[in-house]
């Protein structure tokens, strides 16, 4: 255990990393590096620095990364539209691999020759921090404790914290809930707890980000959002940055009861899970993006992106954004969203989002040869014959030769 | 012209298909046998037998074929959970290989040469039918009278049958609509008038099939839905058959506002165009069924479905349900359906439809290895360690050799 | 009739084509541009200029075009090993685009509102002509003679050259031959005679462009190929421009039998026809370029390549080169080839191309680990044994709830 | 290492699975069983029993499944035209499940809690074995020695066996080879010693199934291969069981130089590997099944299965034949082979593998249409104006719009 001079570790503040501190320096006689991001959670970061200074911890990172992760992970991840297992907007997965990139980053910078991290050995996290690890700096070397030690109830936890004499109230709010739970600007997730029975129904107070569509106004509220090449750049007119989009969107949309979501989903690891989330602004951003792009898209290349889009998914959900595949994915993708601009009206009422107006500059949308009217010989109807003809032709050599067709 | 003999005519009662009767008669010199069925368009198909005797129609056949959509089309569509461009659930594309199938079965019993329908020819119908026909008899003649005719306005048609005294109260009431409408067991769907402008709202009292979900009931409903090999067999614990529970579940979900759409797609032949949908037993049934594979379905065989389902998709809309492609993907869809049984319990609430508990027989879902709790060796966390180094194997090689990773 | 000023017509200074330039000027009463271009057909193209003042026309274009044609067209399409259905190397699908493309802009030079060609009816090359002709100038006008003309048998050609004057000398000796053939730096193909019955085997004395295996040399001759980022830019050493690496393996190929190809393919207007093909040049660089792609890319784009290189053979072979779903694909396949560079030794003897060694720069095959002597650490197989079992994970949880594996 | 009573061992009879048999026995304290099959690598198998009994073995299986193994494995994936990586007929991955099954069979049987393999820790063999191992009996201890042991030179093996009174002799002639060898009916593979370095040109007394195409006749050989159903069932008019199609292509293909195949692959364990392969056969069968196909597949149920095929491809290589997934895209696959039977005429020429004329009862080619000469009507030329026009609406629409489609 003794390769080890210093470790950058995803540092929360909360207990469980709190442990991980000591538990590295004790484990590894190592320095450690906390780093700790505002990446939207809603929490305050800044508490993380007097925590790991009383924790020995000399070198101390703390950032606001909300702009970058809307801007860089949220946006593209958006243009194509994705959706894991047909329900999964992907919170959690898309803040991983710029978690990864900048312990990468910060190993550099400090010199460091391992990262760690307080994700569990049983999900998708520890994959998808150690496979951005590795693709940034292949001879780094990842220590992921709750694969290695035996604090494995709550109960050695709270004994190992006494031992070594770190405060509990450490402990934030967030882990008294029956629930584990993990938020960014995207989303906010629940796992555990009755959600362990895929046939009970999730609580009402376990949900935190929106309220129900129950309780949700008698009112629907409207918001105009401006796209330009596929991302958000304007609500109602307003001018806003990524982030800023997000965190509009998931009060406009909580307040309106929109984004839960109540799903059994498959885990990279290879069991089935169940899990909670709120995604408000998610939610609005991805039917209005849709919504766009049916004006703007030609129906090919619209076409080619939904065939893409599961594989576009599965590759982020599994870790892989640092990787050639979602690179080349992303490559075809954003080659589409050159023309997705224009304005999307949705209607935001107890739980729907919903697109009830869409204009564009780059409209392929053509009035004069949609129309049910008159349309003045800019289609010519008898075009379509020989297009059936043509089409049909090889079901009718098939037929004509005998071949059973139904 | 002469070169047609009889010819079997997709009839709705309507005054467009009325004209066509006697054009037909007309222009080809020839006997017209009309067929109406009834898919569940919620309206009278009996009525159509004597306007058909009016227009001097000997064969005549009126068909109860709901059961036969439901069951043989709609609920094979449903098992690969599709949707065409993200949005629409294709309710009019699944009704026109049935109706197909009956004018190519009913012009062999009666010895017809050709068939013909009362689609535009703009439209994608116009294509379902016709591909249809030509695979399933590849030598009929078809014609498609909005293709060849020059009654190419309201006012040229009423003058037709003032010309030709057919009585005009056979215009339905649903021709007095601003609307083009198309209605069965699936959905209701609008087009034309001011949804010809894609920015434009639309009405509220365009929607025949659901209330708003502000008009719907401030409580919830529950009804719990029970799967066999991914079809719904019953509902709250009651025996249905197909077309049973999609009537059930449309007045159930239009009741709380569920299943309305409004989207800009894109055509076949070459357009987009704007329509608004009602489908609110599909909309129940498409997350339902999402649901139930969740807990039943493989992550490998699911995410290919995810993978297929644009492609399945877009072969139903285009119109080849009678094709090789077709039957292809649907082999490898009912491959997977085979232990999709279970029960999902949905909750519905002004135009939500969630599904809030789901269990099955044949549940995939493992309680003791997905636990946050102590799993008793279930599960072995360090596997993950070298679960994550290979699969990173690739991208640390490449890193490297000094591969560009970001 | 009258609606056409002036139209630009494909011209090739055979036969059919000089009928055409005629048959224009009096159905269309209309002034006539010729267009004729050089891409590796084999024939001069000069000669042309003399048959076509002769017939009047005034606006004569001859452009080698050579060397965009492999740069621009071919080689792009090579970086995707693109083929279709699993046989045919898109010889002439490929250069139809930039045929397309040249008459576009012809017509924009000249004034003209029309271009012509001289492709039948039943074939690809019309939709390919007209496709790319439409979507870079959407008014234009498409004169197809083929589809509109009596000319339909040889004696009504020859009738209509002796009414008209056309020196029958026009008729490259090509048009000699019972087969139907069309050529470029690509391949060279056949239609027709005797191919149009599949059991028959195609005579010897057919292909044009190489010897058979039995004549080839009794010596393998040994090639060098250098790929820059996925294009062959050297042979043997030698820097060669596109144009010349593809004459440069055309000979080589040729001389040893190599790149001859005899099927039966789905043409995109529905029927099946059977083709011969020689394509030696191109069937060098698929294999050289597979070969130098093994070494260099990784895993996962390799794969996913695979699994878009069909529908990216589709789009060529039926038309769509000038259409956002190619610009899409483009853009991914590019995106994979940064790293595809280094150089690949084949072997090529009595039709076979065979890649004997591969070296790059940019290698990703390890040899530290991937050999089967003691790797120094380098590879952990006690990895592999969590890989699996994670892996195996969901097949095992299904087969302990009593799924049937086999 | 008490907690195995009784392992079945894959055994070939050679030294090093002899060694693993004393190991397990030394290092589990436990009883071995080995199974011992004939899968077509042209080595008795007989002998293995002998040795086994020497090593103290009482319950010995020894097997001739080369008729199941051609008929139940490699004839379904022949069906997809499965290639991997562009090359790769997958013959090592194909032989895996087959062994797989027995070994759980006998498991099962003998009332073993364990099964072991000698492959090694870096390759696909154990990922293949052991997944096939869990999906069919998910309780299953499964032991591979090379990833336990410290046996990792050939000294270190060559003690053991002294120390244990191994005899040396049961050391097979293939082991003294430079190169790792496996062969069953499909194929034999090569890798290590100089294969390690992927310039180097495979020597020519490497190869051992096929002559050189040097060393191949002068004079071609044909043959005739009648399908049914997707599958060989007769050679040159003589009915034969899948096996002896595979013994009888083998020979005649090797006899001409034909089935050599030198690559680099990407092994899903992570890295790259230079493999050589004689699949004199396969190779045959390929190109044969593919021209059968061209004549009685529909265009689009071709396309789809090319899409589907690198996919299917995948799921062997990686050891997942006993999946859901395989199953799902097997359904798929055998879906369309039920037209695809007739006769295939085949060059075999100096490692060339020629198709040269296809028939078919079932074919889809029509000589009326396809034909360059008068068609009599059966094609109406005129029907492809309106076929360009509306495939080109979408382009001409876009570019109308001023989309840049170059």
């Amino acid at each position: 255990m003794s390769d080890v001079n210093k470790v950058v570790l995803a540092y929360s503040g909360g207990l469980d990393t709190s442990v991980i501190v000591k538990w590295l320096q004790e484990t590894y006689n190592c320095e450690v590096v906390t780093f700790t991001a505002d990446i939207g959670q809603g929490e305050e970061v800044e508490p993380a620095r007097t925590k790991a200074q009383t924790l020995g911890v000399k070198e101390i990172y703390i950032e606001d990364l909300r702009e970058e992760f809307a801007r860089d992970y949220v946006y593209p991840m958006f243009r194509a539209n994705t959706i894991y297992e047909g329900e999964y907007l992907l919170g959690t997965s898309i803040a991983r691999p710029l978690i990864a990139k900048r312990l990468i980053e910060i190993a550099n910078e400090t010199g460091a020759d391992a990262i760690s991290h307080g994700a569990t050995g049983k999900g998708n996290d520890q994959v998808r921090f150690e496979l951005g690890a590795y693709a940034l700096k292949p001879g780094v070397k990842v220590i992921a404790p709750w694969r290695e030690w035996d604090l494995t109830s709550r109960e050695k936890l709270m004994a190992y914290c006494e031992q070594h004499n770190i405060p509990v109230d450490f402990s934030s709010k967030k882990k008294k809930s029956p629930y584990s739970m993990d938020a960014n600007l995207l989303h906010i997730s629940y796992e555990g707890g009755i959600l362990e029975d895929p046939w009970a129904e999730a609580e009402e107070d376990m949900w935190r980000w929106s309220v129900s569509p129950e309780a949700a106004p008698d009112q629907p509220t409207y918001v105009e959002l401006t796209f330009e090449k596929g991302d958000i750049v304007a609500i109602d007119g307003t001018a806003m940055k990524a982030h800023e989009v997000l965190e509009y969107l998931n009060k406009v949309g909580g307040d309106n009861g929109i984004g839960r979501l109540d799903i059994v989903e498959n885990r990279y690891v290879g069991m089935k899970s169940r899990g909670c989330y709120e995604t408000p602004g998610g939610t609005i951003m991805l039917r209005a993006h849709r919504a766009i792009e049916s004006l703007t898209l030609d129906r090919e290349e619209a076409h080619l992106k939904d065939e893409l889009m599961p594989k576009y998914a599965e590759v982020i959900y599994n870790g892989y954004w640092w990787s050639p595949e979602r690179r080349m994915l992303q490559a075809a993708i954003d080659e589409t969203q050159k023309n997705v601009s224009g304005v999307v009206r949705m209607k935001l009422y107890k739980g729907n989002a919903i697109p009830v107006g869409r204009k564009s500059e780059q409209s392929l949308f053509d009035e004069s040869i949609a129309t049910f009217e008159d349309d003045a010989g800019a289609y010519d109807q008898k075009d379509a014959e020989g297009f059936i003809k043509l089409n049909a032709l090889r079901l009718r050599i098939a037929a004509g030769k005998g071949r059973k067709q139904s």
